[in-house]
């Protein structure tokens, strides 16, 4: 895949139908990207992709890397990733995500129907992340597993990487539509999926707007086959905005 | 890109907009299938690719084949090919939709939330289809340039080619959920987009299952950028359905 396009594996509505027994397997996924984010098999925990390499973030507030060669066992039900080439950089200050929208809109005009890869390193304040316990059964909706998410804020100034993905409206149910920002400490200790975020200072943002999107459907697993699919916009704002 | 992958330029929502004064040339678009439909400039017209060749079906009942090397100025606006290789190919006959999509559910079971390319060849009776005259102004949405669509019903018995997709639900907005079917004669004077069809007994039917799906968004378009692109499905499934 050339730089700048989307590739996703399954859609979230998956998810959100408790799809998440199977998977793509993660040297697979490695080889469409270098950054992006998704879940693992029975959604435990959080991913990130970092200059190409894969972190689980747990909800024990563990973050473990995660091999990445064909020998790995490790599978993501859904994912979306990219090969980052940063078409824009600046600094920038935020108190939150609107604000951090606004610089990004800025730079990117007329970029709401288009998809925007984004990466922001440095000195985040007040930011608060989720990460998901995983099913406690097979099957378990993305809602239900929201349920027994683990939220932790980090009280003092911390150095770190936000990756992620702003996905147009139209897109909701398969990608999720808006921001979808995934956090890790610099020293690869702490993260997950942010739910709310501010800088100390300026930061460094890296974006990329995209137009080629690639999505490829579970074609090993019953479950999805299955699946209703019926597409919870209210419900996936709920739990993954 | 590989056989049986659906290649999608720009979102049926677009065309809803009225999104439809530029679009991808043809020239690559035939790069990237061989199989498919679609629309011209304006939505003047319906676009069948049958075999790699293309037509332009029109509201005057005229079939032009179109010019597929980079010297064509000829764009579409909104398209869906494939690079067709059926993978089951049976003789049935039907006397309605839901009866060919019956067919095909059997032949393809827990397809429901994949896509499916289908080609048939045969004689077909009360076939019948639409074409569409095409804007009257820049940035007309696809409900009122339906209103000024001509319909055709045959009324003899007629040999030719159906060709299209069945889109999965959670596609809505993006593809058109659900069949988006082609017709053309075999001696491609006549055709254009199915609203009903039967079969003078048994006609070839072929298709494949497709899990994976390209969208290429329109970055040269300022219509694009700036549309609502809110998806009324309701309004796609009585248009295009």
């Amino acid at each position: 895949m050339a730089v700048n396009e989307v590739f996703q594996y399954s859609i979230i509505s998956a998810l959100m139908d408790g799809v998440a027994s199977e998977g793509l397997p993660i040297s697979e996924l490695v080889s469409h990207g270098d950054h992006g984010l998704g879940t693992f098999r029975y959604m435990r925990g959080e991913m990130v992709m970092l200059d190409g390499k894969l972190y689980q973030m747990k909800s024990d507030n563990t973050v473990t890397p995660v091999d990445t060669s064909p020998a790995s066992d490790a599978v993501a039900p859904f994912a979306m990733v990219t090969r980052f080439r940063p078409t824009v950089t600046f600094k920038a200050a935020f108190a939150d995500k609107k604000a951090l929208f606004a610089h990004l809109s800025s730079r990117f005009p007329d970029s709401r129907n288009f998809f925007l890869a984004i990466r922001i390193e440095g000195v985040f304040k007040g930011i608060t992340v989720r990460t998901a316990a995983g099913q406690t059964r097979p099957g378990e909706g993305l809602m239900e597993v929201g349920r027994n998410q683990v939220s932790h804020t980090f009280e003092e100034p911390v150095r770190g990487y936000v990756i992620g993905f702003r996905s147009p409206e139209y897109t909701m149910g398969i990608s999720v539509a808006g921001d979808h920002l995934h956090f890790i400490t610099e020293d690869r200790t702490q993260g997950g999926h942010i739910l709310s975020l501010g800088t100390d200072g300026d930061v460094e943002i890296s974006a990329a707007q995209m137009s080629k999107w690639h999505v490829e459907l579970p074609t090993n697993d019953p479950d999805f086959s299955k699946a209703k699919l019926e597409g919870d916009k209210e419900g996936i704002a709920a739990v993954e905005g």
